[in-house]
């Protein structure tokens, strides 16, 4: 099947609506017909909305998924193209973290996981552009540049942040911890302005660019504090826990495990393609109108939608005000990211950044595609922001310069993946490849994952969290560990599923001895 | 409510039978009258057991959970004396081994952590004595010595470990690794000989034999490396992994919520007191049989029953002969855990290893009693073996000898806390206080948590974890991950949960379509 959220294009075929993903789901739409209440309505079907209603479906509630795209997964997507899985979003995942990590464990896809970095041969090294310049270090001397740049950065305590956010789950333990969220990234840097040497400087900043897609001014300290103690308060936690393991068979593999077990309980009702309009709390249940005019209703709805998007659904009684102000803020995750096939299999062991000045800062090797080509995945967002399909020379152009002269930009193929815009598609050659989802653009997303400006964690994250009458939220933007990550997703969902099944379930006879 | 697997001595009461803990459940049977069959049986009351327990009643099925014990949590379990939870088996978690975080994280316990080491005051040093003398330390020094050691001690690869054993949870994944299996701990101590430091070699061998509690010719060299892996190739890791981080209320305020939730289905039968004679798969069904006469019949089993036990069940048909082979091995783990209230509380931030001519070898400073004493807690194992209720004189100049002088013997309570030999008890003073459970008399364990000898594992994880008919088996001593914890437990009743919930599920209309 192959899902709206992306176009392509071949010199056959011309171009073509949809790319193929094992996340789109058809029939679109199953609703038992003489069906019209469920014990929860889940809208939503990423990582959280999968998981509540898996769980809610296995303990013998019935459940009805509602979803505005005609795939599963939200932000984390694969698309195979040609054999290769192209991850349009959420990528990696890590067995530290918990909750996405119990479900591969359960799900017996320990054995499921590459690595994407892959140091053996060829041009293998780390290729720095500055204005300074470009450098060219090899991957040790990449790891003790940006070692040390980013411990300089996260040592507010002589511990190394471990002193002010002792646990990476109750990140406010220390209430000491509430200062740096007043603080943004830039605020930090300027502290350390006499103390980073230029490459240092360059390499911190793209490093964190690469992790909020923001820009320094519009980016936490504490939130990537937070970052840092989640990842075990050291560099190579960052690498590992961050960007180094995929599926082999993509996210989409791991996603429909979550879909497949809900369908097989025979207790999931569905149905994609369904952009909410609003949700109404009366009480006695909620209801649920989609923008086509249908009605649905439950006795608890759990609202999956991203923090970035939920503004734009109607809610009776209204949302509390300090959850309104917010949604208005929002996250300042403006992420583009671009998969380039590059012609040489050499490039497998490379790895860079160009910054400040080019609209794609970081970028590294992520696989050999079956034609024997190298597979690039590069990184771009707010800070210089590049708007693929708009200008898709400077995109080709942002390409090129992360590695002038390695990037054979003679063969080149472009796939334009983008929701609001439905597609825009470009052919230079057949050797190269760009694949992209503009999250930024997408109505349903409005950005990539989450990550804060300053303040609105250490004021917002509680009342984000609450419930709203029979309605329950549930999404990794708001998770306490692992927030903005797959993981927090399912740490969401599972939490979501027991709240209402604890509601719902029949009260047995319990002895009052325990 | 009192466990009988303990026994209380003050001079008020003299000797009690018991030891107050919140795991042990009351009344102790509960079987509706009217119920005869079960969809599955779990045999033990552990973490696996309480996971596969839990989860099969969330998802609808009759469960009957059978326990030899008074008290849940198998090896893991905490009894409170005096307002202090004292740990009489595993104890400490981490938020990077995520099955036991997931359950923590969904009971909402995530604040519920403490730390054991508290280096901030009084005595705070390191205190190593060997047979060439005694040394002081500062904690840094500590860490630097015992992170040099490890370090030249697991660097088989030149990547400290990540070369031989990339995915800690999928430990084979490079064949190569297999043969550390076949190798000793001593056998890499013996190459090693030339570039290990006197001090080096005994802190080394003292924190192996903490984790393994065998010999050195007992300890699996892989077994050790899967450890060293699971904790992220690094001492730190070892450190905050393994002996870091407890429950404020103890392990059973952690395990009692599996219990609890299992109860509030109304799915959940149970009966405490109970060992299991023999297991009798008939084809279309099983029949447990009790010790003391009772019959239970259901369509699936789940047995939990340890490595070093499970041949003391008869299984009909018998159980494959390598299986058999791999029991009769069993495990090497006689850890002795003994804790000790001393008197000044300036020995909170002390750590000792006294190795090897002591029978307590590693200690550390774990908390401070209400009564503003220090509770050390101190290991043992069979390199030099304990049998801490057959010599308390014994005992006493164990803990004595860890640090002379600060160990304030005058002032000295033990309680002997012993399974098989239902408790002895000696008391000497009100101001000391020695705990201890003997994991190695204890008929339903027959040792401490899992740690493999050579060969064990490479040999027969497989035939472990395999099932017999309608038999499975869960434990965490076959576990993949974070096999002998608390976490593999976890895994593994997982897993037996949705084996079972997969096969007894009647299945509804599926479509074809996905």
């Amino acid at each position: 099947m192959s899902s709206r959220d992306g176009y392509q294009w071949t010199a056959e075929t011309g171009l073509l609506q949809g790319v193929p993903s094992i996340s789109v789901i058809s029939p679109p739409t199953y609703v038992p017909p003489n069906l019209n209440q469920w014990d929860v309505i889940v809208v939503g079907a990423g990582y959280s909305g999968l998981t509540a209603s898996r769980d809610a479906c296995l303990a013998g509630l019935r459940v009805l998924l509602i979803e505005a795209r005609d795939r599963i997964g939200g932000r984390s997507w694969s698309s195979n193209i040609g054999g290769y899985p192209f991850e349009m979003g959420g990528t990696w995942v890590h067995w530290g973290q918990p909750h996405v990590w119990r479900e591969i464990s359960r799900y017996q896809m320990r054995s499921e996981l590459e690595p994407s970095f892959d140091f053996s041969h060829g041009v293998n090294h780390f290729q720095l552009r500055t204005h300074h310049g470009s450098s060219v270090f090899s991957h040790e001397e990449e790891d003790t540049l940006l070692a040390g740049a980013l411990q300089k950065f996260v040592d507010v305590d002589g511990e190394m942040g471990r002193k002010i956010m002792p646990y990476p789950h109750d990140a406010f333990h220390n209430p000491s911890s509430r200062q740096y969220d007043d603080m943004s990234v830039l605020d930090r840097l300027n502290e350390l302005a006499q103390s980073l040497t230029p490459n240092e400087r360059a390499v911190v900043e793209s490093f964190i660019l690469l992790c909020s897609c923001g820009t320094l001014d519009t980016t936490s300290f504490f939130e990537f504090l937070h970052w840092w103690a989640l990842c075990g308060y050291s560099y190579r936690g960052c690498m590992d826990y961050l960007i180094s393991y995929k599926f082999k068979g993509g996210q989409s593999s791991f996603a429909i495990r979550f879909f497949r077990e809900s369908l097989a309980t025979g207790r999931l009702s569905y149905t994609f393609n369904s952009p909410v309009q609003s949700i109404d709390d009366q009480g006695h249940k909620v209801v649920v109108n989609t923008r086509d005019g249908r009605h649905y209703c439950s006795a608890r709805l759990v609202s999956t939608i991203p923090l970035n998007v939920l503004s734009s659904v109607s809610f009776y009684p209204p949302l509390d005000p300090r959850r309104a102000v917010a949604l208005s803020t929002g996250h300042v995750n403006q992420c583009v990211k671009v998969h380039a096939e590059i012609a040489s299999p050499k490039m497998r062991s490379w790895t860079g950044i160009s910054y400040p000045f080019n609209k794609l800062t970081y970028a590294l090797a992520d696989g050999t595609t079956p034609a024997g080509n190298t597979h690039i995945v590069c990184f771009g967002g707010a800070h210089n922001h590049l708007q693929p399909e708009e200008d898709l020379d400077e995109t080709k152009r942002a390409v090129e310069n992360l590695s002038p002269g390695n990037m054979d930009i003679k063969r080149l193929v472009w796939f334009i993946l983008d929701v609001s815009s439905r597609g825009l598609c470009i052919f230079a050659d057949f050797k190269m490849l760009q694949v992209f989802h503009n999250w930024c653009k997408d109505e349903f997303a409005k950005g990539a994952w989450f990550f804060s400006p300053p303040q609105l964690v250490s004021k917002s994250l509680d009342v984000l969290r609450s419930r709203h009458g029979n309605v329950l939220f549930a999404n990794s933007d708001w998770a306490v560990g692992w927030r903005s990550f797959i993981d927090g997703a399912i740490e969401e969902g599972t939490h979501a599923a027991m709240t209402v099944l604890e509601e719902l379930r029949p009260q047995p006879d319990i002895r009052s001895l325990l």
